[in-house]
């Protein structure tokens, strides 16, 4: 291993061991969580497609949604420690709704607590080693609030119960990596929130990551800039100059190797076709989104930089509207807890696995 | 043809004769313009890879450009009338320029007002027949100016020399067509940029281009939003609900089959993987040019809408750095003949070739 890897906690010692399943919180229960778990297992599991998962959910809700849509799903009751079941359902039962307590589309503060619990939960048994990591279905902020956990979302939620305040969003897929500086801001404010200080500490977030998460052994990072022909010597804006140029050269005496700021409309083109850098830094939402869904509308997902557990997310919501009725696509899920799966065995080796 | 079709100027008795050849115009002699014309005759003239093309240009800068980079380029000196050659580079000489008057990366007044004659003479020449239509290559704007010329750039100078003032910018491929509401802006002053009216004759233009000269029978628009997940009902910005969204329903009113303001992140997806429209109007820049970059970065299409004549451009500057050395990439060229060459046959059948 190259003395430049991050090396201070990583426990080579565990790499032998088998590793424990993947954690998959069941999310809101009222949403498509519970069917897209049901997929998950019927369509990749019972395949062999999928590495080993447990679902950390509600067991009523869950045999409820197989009898609504006619699935053939047998549920193991499954106990940390235990191997997974390779032909049933691992369920970690955490949340007993009541049926009269429960109706697709409609979430009310018993299952938004019950929801907050599977999370809770999954830190928890990752923390203890019974779970190698989380891939999480979809939570909606209001019905969080509704439980009375007042974070803007499952990312905050996270980094409260892992005690972490420097964490960031990066969108992976196999041909492209973004990590975004603002998220759901107005176009016209983006510009306001950059910072020098924040889009450093992006840079090593992001640096780290490859490293330890995806293996890249010298990471190589473009920073899109924020303006077209990125700001054409100040022609068409200054932010290049005055935020994105000073935060790259801090980046880069810290270490890091980081170009730019390089003109947004050709650096994903580089990135992808001509496999110039592992991950793009964009300054705001669609300036990554916009190629990312391009590349992976399907298989996508989203992990968190930061934490010092493994956590991935589907890239989609709780889709109310459709819950239920089978229509939801378990793919992103898949690619979720794949990705969790992969993260998890590299930190084994490049990297701390726990806190 | 469909009634809804435009057909007040339609010469339907034109399309029973040969096309004339496409005007390529040779851009600053001091760019790259000569080498990548050289190149387009010697690896796809010969090969029959590109429609009939002559070159608007200076035969002293192209026999010299020709002897330097060891090229065999016999010229043919044509004349409006003629049928090109196919085995020579057909050229209508429209500047003279002194041996000492030349080099190259170096504009002078001369060679500017040479550049502005061919552009000129390609214009007079579609008037009358001679060419059916123009591909340029590319010229600077500071060496126009030099030259006496006070226009911003190329497609400003082509719009007084065609008495319009109602155009706009398209990039064109063969996934993606996408229309530029605002272009070399910073992204902070975008939304100050955008109007109802502004965004209304832009749908018409693009609706009358995909129909008559991309041949597309009942075109639907796309029209991106500004802000992220299209402002949320006005949680991250109002743009959507006071300019974009007013504007697409005038301009539905107006009979344009168009659909928006969508999700940046989607739309292009949606428009080049499922095929659900025939062009994006983008609301900036790296909006709409960071999906087509990454989908045409070689062989990417400038269309000028709204003009009477047929005009494409390549997608690259004069790169005066590497002028005359034989770097240049003559794939954009040969990609904007091409188009040019489809869209004059398209709007000899379905619409005005001429005003």
């Amino acid at each position: 291993m190259p003395s430049s890897w991050p090396t201070g906690n990583k426990i080579m010692k565990d790499s032998n061991l088998p590793m424990p399943p993947v954690g998959v919180t069941m999310g809101c229960p009222a949403g498509v969580g519970p069917e897209i778990v049901l997929r998950l297992f019927e369509r990749e599991q019972l395949a062999g497609r999928v590495p080993p998962f447990v679902v950390l959910g509600d067991r009523g809700v869950l045999s409820r949604c197989a009898a609504e849509l006619a699935a053939d799903c047998p549920i193991n009751d499954w106990r940390p420690g235990d191997a997974p079941d390779a032909g049933r359902l691992n369920v970690l039962a955490c949340s007993d709704l009541a049926p009269a307590e429960f109706a697709w589309g409609r979430p009310t503060a018993a299952s938004g607590r019950a929801m907050a619990r599977y999370i809770e939960e999954a830190v928890r048994l990752i923390g203890e080693g019974g779970l190698s990591a989380m891939a999480t279905c979809p939570i909606a902020k209001k019905t969080l609030q509704q439980a009375g956990y007042f974070f803007p979302g499952h990312t905050e939620m996270l980094a409260a119960l892992c005690h972490t305040s420097q964490y960031a969003m990066m969108m992976a897929g196999t041909e492209l990596k973004v990590c975004l500086a603002t998220i759901h801001q107005p176009v016209m404010r983006v510009a306001a929130l950059l910072s020098v200080d924040g889009l450093c500490r992006l840079l090593e977030l992001t640096a780290v990551s490859l490293r330890r998460d995806f293996a890249v052994e010298k990471p190589r990072i473009a920073v899109a800039a924020l303006n077209p022909h990125a700001g054409e010597h100040g022609l068409f804006g200054d932010e290049e100059e005055n935020i994105i140029g000073p935060a790259v050269t801090q980046a880069r005496a810290n270490g890091i190797d980081v170009e730019g700021p390089l003109p947004p409309d050709t650096v994903f083109y580089k990135a992808v076709r001509q496999k110039s850098h592992d991950a793009v830094l964009a300054m705001y939402h669609d300036q990554g989104l916009i190629p990312f869904k391009l590349l992976h509308f399907d298989d996508g997902v989203n992990v968190t930089l930061g934490l010092p557990i493994v956590r991935t997310s589907v890239d989609h919501g709780t889709a109310y509207d459709i819950a239920g009725r089978g229509l939801a696509s378990h793919r992103s899920l898949l690619a979720a807890v794949r990705m969790a799966s992969g993260v998890a065995a590299n930190r084994r080796i490049y990297g701390e696995i726990r806190q």
